[in-house]
């Protein structure tokens, strides 16, 4: 007979009850082929007292293997695995090994994507300090103020309904108050119908991808470009299309160019700053895209997520702003302004594309988080957002400054660059001379991590030699230290 | 000269300062083609007493403007719309139609998916009562205690990191509490490399599908299923393949037949209780359906949404439980348990797929919400979640027995059901003497709103005149109500 008391181990100190424990190990054998079908089970009392547990455990336990269909009783006879099962040749397998499979490997096959990024680990380890290629300082965030508004939210009866299902498209109040905002400060002429939540922008170039590129739909991007939206539109199916950028933004003659060649489906534009280079399109270009847009019938997916940031003169109105004729698919967030972990962003486009936008989040997530959105609203509503944008704007232009004074001052002989008029990072070329790899290597010896190897933005491979050092999220010390770190690496790199 | 004074209109109550809404007003002139480049524009001091505002309004307008590119000054000649800006035929539109155009309709061209299902309200309106598909009852959700958490967890200053972008895959903390949780109560041997956090069951059914179901790979699902996830199955590009679910749950030996004619790549099984029909998959195919997955090498994608819901025995243990191969890809949610607007569930695989899983992820939406998966970590830790999980079992168990009762009582003649061993609602067959339009129609006269028509899961039209009619959202007398209208309703049309 199966030496039950030698293979049953039963854990007093579990969370899972003791007559379950056995029913589990009891179903493992036999789904593992060491109980066959018709196997005689021991006796209730003879069990009980191998395992040393009461008589009511195992009936408890047999009762379940019953109901559940794992076993059968005969009458007069006792208690056996249930005949109708299917026969398992014992799989000898070593617990360890199968663990190991099991994590590690699919017994199926899936479709890799070679094209897409895997996942890091964000976070700053204590006495590193990591420069990334531009995100907010989340030090900075209002987040008392948030957790007082929540709460305030959560506690009003009508907003109870919030934790139920809600619309796809997001909580209404806050697409209410973001018609107001946008309307109001971006010139844009929108209603409740033109706006959708989202969870940030990379979820509204997302969802615009997926709508806009099947399989050979061919999407103009900057040559450079912002590198996560080149893999979301080759992820949804879409052809790239690299067009020049110079220091007035996008080349628009030369996109017409191309427009003039094959059937172009979107043109991906940051039309406010340029990622990664941070230049601004210029007025000209401006309009020169538009009327190409209703002339070739393309979209225009303006990527603004950097509209608040802007510290010379004011932001620059988008594109949006004089979309006559239902081109332009407008995406904004907030995460840039509270911080990166509170995702909540908006596409603005034709209530047709909301509608159809809307369909295809609902398989997606369903829907956001309906009391932050809540809360959000209310924060715009009472002016709370934009006194905390003015506030880190304030601190971000001096941040940028003292980033781009000391640049200037300490490494003029290694750099090339310009002081960029908005946004939270420097596009920085490193004289052809040097390679970054060595600069990476040099820097992260003194506790200063880069930008990773894949976040140089040299899509075709030109060797621009160009990079994005983010200087919004260090402090004044930060800067220093991190400017410093710099000096001593291109030093040591151009002496030896 | 064009006519400022009666075009231009300032807003003093406006939040949007008045040189920018000047400039703003003057950009728009030039972009509609209104302003020709090389006109000529008034001097400030002129358009100051004009427009009846500041001369040094219209110098910041002008000096704006003059940065932006779309002006240009010319010594001892005055200001000018810059020349060499594109001449643009004056558009001679109407605002009002324009802006119809820019909410309704696309100037460009984009996928419309017809299997995706609109943007519903599902929010009740006073006074009516909504009979769902099987929800949760909102009100019961445990909303002051997650406030609570939530508030102790920003205090943290160590949690001050949550802010930041983070791992893709989720807090790193529920990710740890989740393998001992799933490991103790499903039997599960799992490891964190194993543990994707999703917003839902349904992100988990989306990214699964998207990483095995590419153009024209077979999906087996059982006939009825889960209508959101075949939707989602046809989004990723799959075909459906659909096999008989009789009381035992999906029929192996179909599906065995069917792996033998063609490849497949994914079977989807709700193992606990079927959706729609809530039969579970009995011991015999559950090992059956494995053998199949490892001789096959499909996937099994296990939707284990119910888990926590069944009221006679315990639970079944998952599929995945025994899974020696990596065949079973795991989906299970937090939603149920506490409310469907706190989007946490996860997605448990072997290590390769978890890592595919978060790349995809990364371009969807970065990730989720840190401080909210912290928030349910520290509520599993404390044991809060599996208390609320067992109160509320209770309180559904009561109102599915009444449910029940009620129905057989009252309604016999006209429905054939079982009673379900878990979940949140009953699968009704109503007698096909009957049509449920009619019955929908007679409902919503009485103010209550029964499933919407494609809800109702006859996913190969075979009339089966089912439908699931949830219990777990309805108090005690929201049920007797429901009753009561059914009978009335069908009172009224079976004699009419």
């Amino acid at each position: 007979m199966f030496p039950f008391k030698s293979n049953i181990v039963l854990d007093r100190t579990s969370n899972r009850n003791l007559y379950l424990q056995l029913c589990d190990q009891i179903i493992g054998f036999i789904k593992s082929g060491k109980l066959l079908p018709s196997t005689k089970l021991p006796g209730s009392r003879r069990l009980s007292e191998d395992l040393k547990i009461h008589r009511k455990t195992v009936i408890a336990a047999y009762d379940e293997l019953l109901s559940q269909g794992w076993i059968e009783t005969l009458p007069a006879r006792g208690t056996f695995v249930n005949s109708i099962l299917p026969i398992i040749k014992p799989q000898h397998f070593d617990p360890n090994t199968a663990q190991a499979t099991k994590e590690k490997k699919s017994g199926f096959s899936f479709i890799q994507r070679p094209n897409l990024t895997p996942d890091l680990n964000d976070y700053s380890e204590t006495g590193i300090i990591k420069v990334n290629d531009g995100s907010p300082d989340h030090r900075l965030a209002p987040i008392e103020e948030i957790s007082r508004v929540y709460r305030n939210v959560i506690k009003k009866t009508y907003h109870r309904k919030l934790l139920t299902y809600g619309p796809v498209s997001g909580n209404l109040e806050l697409r209410k108050i973001l018609v107001n905002y946008l309307n109001q400060t971006r010139g844009l002429r929108i209603d409740v119908d033109n706006v959708f939540i989202t969870r940030g922008s990379q979820m509204g170039i997302y969802i615009a991808s997926q709508l806009l590129l099947s399989s050979k739909n061919h999407i103009a991007v900057g040559n450079s470009n912002y590198m996560t939206a080149d893999t979301t539109f080759v992820d949804a199916g879409g052809i790239i299309e690299r067009v020049p950028v110079d220091k007035y933004g996008l080349n628009t003659v030369a996109l017409e160019g191309l427009c003039k060649t094959k059937k172009i489906t979107a043109v991906f534009v940051t039309s406010h700053h340029h990622h990664p280079t941070t230049v601004t399109l210029s007025a000209e270009r401006r309009m020169h895209l538009l009327q190409l847009a209703q002339q070739f019938r393309f979209a225009i997916i303006e990527d603004d997520y950097d509209y608040d940031f802007h510290y010379g003169n004011a932001p620059i109105l988008p594109l949006a702003s004089n979309d006559y004729n239902g081109n332009v698919i407008y995406i904004g967030s907030f995460t840039k302004i509270i911080a990166p972990a509170m995702r909540i962003g908006y596409l603005i486009a034709p209530k047709d594309f909301i509608d159809e936008a809307s369909k295809l989040r609902k398989i997606i997530d369903r829907q956001g988080d309906s009391l932050l959105e809540q809360t959000l609203a209310h924060m715009i509503k009472t002016g709370d957002v934009q006194r905390h944008c003015q506030k880190v704007l304030k601190i971000y232009k001096t941040r940028r400054d003292l980033f781009c004074t000391l640049l200037k001052e300490k490494l003029d002989a290694y750099f090339d660059f310009e002081i960029p008029k908005g946004g939270m990072a420097v596009w920085i070329r490193l004289n052809k001379k040097y390679n970054w790899d060595d600069v990476v290597i040099q820097c992260k010896k003194q506790s200063v991590e880069l930008n990773p190897e894949w976040k140089r933005y040299d899509n075709d491979c030109s060797g621009h030699n160009g990079i994005r050092l983010g200087f919004a999220s260090l402090n004044e010390s930060e800067i220093k230290r991190v400017i410093d770190c710099l000096e001593k690496a291109l030093k040591m790199i151009s002496t030896s």
